[in-house]
């Protein structure tokens, strides 16, 4: 894409009303919007990279049997209340409104109970089983502060997964493979070295839930590490039987802050007791179907992946999730032909490139190429007799290519 | 895919509370599943026709220049007041809920407002001009009734459309090629033939606004149609000088029941200008930046599709939107063996397919077939000495092939 085509703007200064460095970086580069606390837009570069990240949850979700599908936002009272859900006092993040005909409504924070009491639909028999469903899912919650950008927003997007198993053992045979999924998702967005499987407390079901913490030194959470054995403990349930298990001694922990990532728990059969939803056995016996619901915050992740891998100079986007992979800066008038020959060379090969073709100082594209982020950077200048200069955003490496061996360093 | 990895099930009964023939068939069909009237879920066949349509769209837009965003669903009141379009009188399908701190907030039904409000960041001057954005939102809506299943929701999605350009001439400009677009949008959807370009009334700043309209006996507008022309004039607007405009007499012209799938509005500068939304033109001077809006339905017209194209054993789906293009249909477990090898073969040169591989009746296989509305139907069964049945769902029309041939004729 042409940057002058681009109508967001980059901005120096930092946004007054920001305290979170990956809001501030965000709204610098363009790629966010503020709309209100905790509410964002997307804007073409952010989009771009919240894009990213769902096709690779999404190829990851598929791998293990996921199958896509998108819930409402609006959600009956009547539905929630049967799992005692629907009060503030129980629930304080709902919003709620009526319909024209006084009913009341709530907006979707969660979506367990609708996709649970949907599968009643589709659910009936141990041959119906297992079901495992995912979407992406505009998530409504009235967060009494939103100060943490677009780490906990009052409007975020999530990937949530539920599972419907015949019994624990089939539920926890893809549990498992849930875990592996996230470890690669987690990897594959640039957070693989940073990130841990965490334990964390369970709930009513089972002793221990899983999380995924990312260190990070802003994070919320304080979580124990042992990179050794490559898992952690959530500060939470230190006190509990989980060292022994886990075969650690407090002593040999690392104590770091920490941003939780990923989450997924086991409701054994209550959640769909309380629904009514049961399935028939080989036997023609009547039984609650397991439950498992597996998330990740997508807006949250790309909010981490910006606080976990940006410098004091801008964002570092992974590879992988960078709105283009590479960031072409024409330097004077005199080179744009040359700059546009080496964008077209790139959009042959199908490489994503970006190329700043505005009318503006080589300081201020230098500035915004560091901020926005891309990770390799090509300058046509005038100096070294023509060839390019190619810059990691992450290493700072610098080389010069001519336009054939950068093509070919691309591929 | 195999059905029988998928988790919904076929219904042969009418679902009691819908008296659209669009949510009966797609609900039967397992496409999408109800919340509330008005409100409906999309399930993973729905959701593949949703994003194949969401992508049509999307290149068409990416071809006129839009650069795509994502706004958000929570709405400031504040905002909504500066153009007079908060208070229930004034706009009657609101949902409106409380923050915390007792600030009111909207649920977007539209986006006008907040899209030219952030453009103040991002406008200021000629050279920025002109914009075009847009974005596939979940528009929340509070209507008082919500009978036409997918084709008029309380919860919808919707792309729309924004541009902001100098002036009126520009303005004119872009907003013929948009009309062009949706000319190759409903042309590629399948409805090309019963869609027509249709003179309705302007709101408040032009004399016409244009709405695109598909003839459908259970459409909600009356339209008045000339064939011949391609142009149609909705009733609401047959009294005026459009007749002599168009150079059209009533009496040349049919009227038909329609629905409409998009919409065309010229605001010119009094959106801008209420909201604060200049630039400097040439010469220094400060003017407001002219608005056209430009929407299309997404799941209304994946309904209108289903409506139109239908017949009385079930949908018809358009290749281009069909969840899957082949059916295949496998009749026994000895032929097991053959349909796997026609889904491999399918699936190796990329043609998207269904295999149908259940243990359950011919006829119920056939009845699922018709009523899913897969374009190609491949039967594989023991007659016509190993040669495949292929059927084409809209036609009818049958012949018997090879798996080659098959291969060779799809390619």
């Amino acid at each position: 894409m042409r940057q002058s085509e681009l109508f967001t703007k980059t901005r120096r200064e930092t946004p007054k009303d920001e305290v979170s460095k990956n809001a501030e970086l965000l709204i610098r580069g363009g790629f966010i919007h503020k709309e209100m606390a905790g509410v964002y837009a997307y804007l073409p570069l952010g989009l771009r990279v919240l894009e990213k990240i769902k096709n690779i949850v999404r190829e990851e979700m598929n791998k293990i049997g996921g199958e896509e599908i998108i819930m409402t936002t609006l959600q009956r009272k009547e539905l929630w209340e049967v799992t005692d859900r629907w009060s503030d006092e129980k629930v304080d993040v709902w919003f709620k409104s009526s319909l024209k005909s006084g009913a009341e409504v709530g907006f979707g924070w969660s979506h367990e109970e609708p996709i649970t009491e949907m599968m009643k639909n589709f659910i009936g028999s141990y041959k119906d089983l297992p079901v495992y469903v995912y979407q992406f899912q505009t998530k409504l919650r009235n967060e009494l502060r939103a100060k943490s950008g677009i780490m906990r927003g009052r409007e975020f997007v999530m990937k949530d997964m539920y599972s419907y198993t015949t019994d624990e053992e089939s539920h926890k045979k893809f549990y498992d493979s849930v875990v592996e999924a996230y470890h690669r998702i987690f990897e594959r967005v640039g957070l693989g070295e940073k990130t841990f499987l965490t334990y964390a407390s369970g709930g009513a079901f089972t002793d221990f839930s899983h999380e995924f913490q990312t260190v990070l030194p802003t994070g919320e959470d304080t979580i124990y590490l042992s990179r050794e054995k490559k898992v952690a403990i959530n500060k939470e349930v230190l006190q509990g039987g989980v060292l022994e298990k886990l075969g650690l001694k407090k002593s040999d922990l690392e104590e770091v802050a920490a941003s939780e990532v990923g989450n997924i728990f086991s409701f054994g059969g209550a959640k769909s007791e309380a629904l009514g939803l049961f399935f028939k056995d080989e036997s023609g016996k009547s039984l609650p179907v397991t439950l498992g619901s597996y998330g990740i915050g997508i807006t949250r992740l790309m909010g981490v992946v910006v606080e976990a891998l940006s410098d004091e100079k801008g964002i570092v986007w992974p590879e992988s999730i960078a709105p283009f992979r590479v960031h072409i800066l024409s330097l004077g008038e005199k080179l744009k032909a040359k700059a546009q020959e080496v964008y077209n060379k790139l959009n042959e090969v199908g490489i994503e490139a970006l190329y700043d073709d505005r009318d503006i100082s080589a300081g201020e594209k230098f500035n915004d190429a560091d901020l926005l982020g891309l990770p390799v950077r090509v300058v046509v200048g005038e100096k070294h007799e023509g060839k390019l200069e190619v810059k990691n955003r992450k290493t700072g490496e610098e080389k010069l290519e001519t336009v054939e061996s950068l093509v070919h360093s691309l591929k």
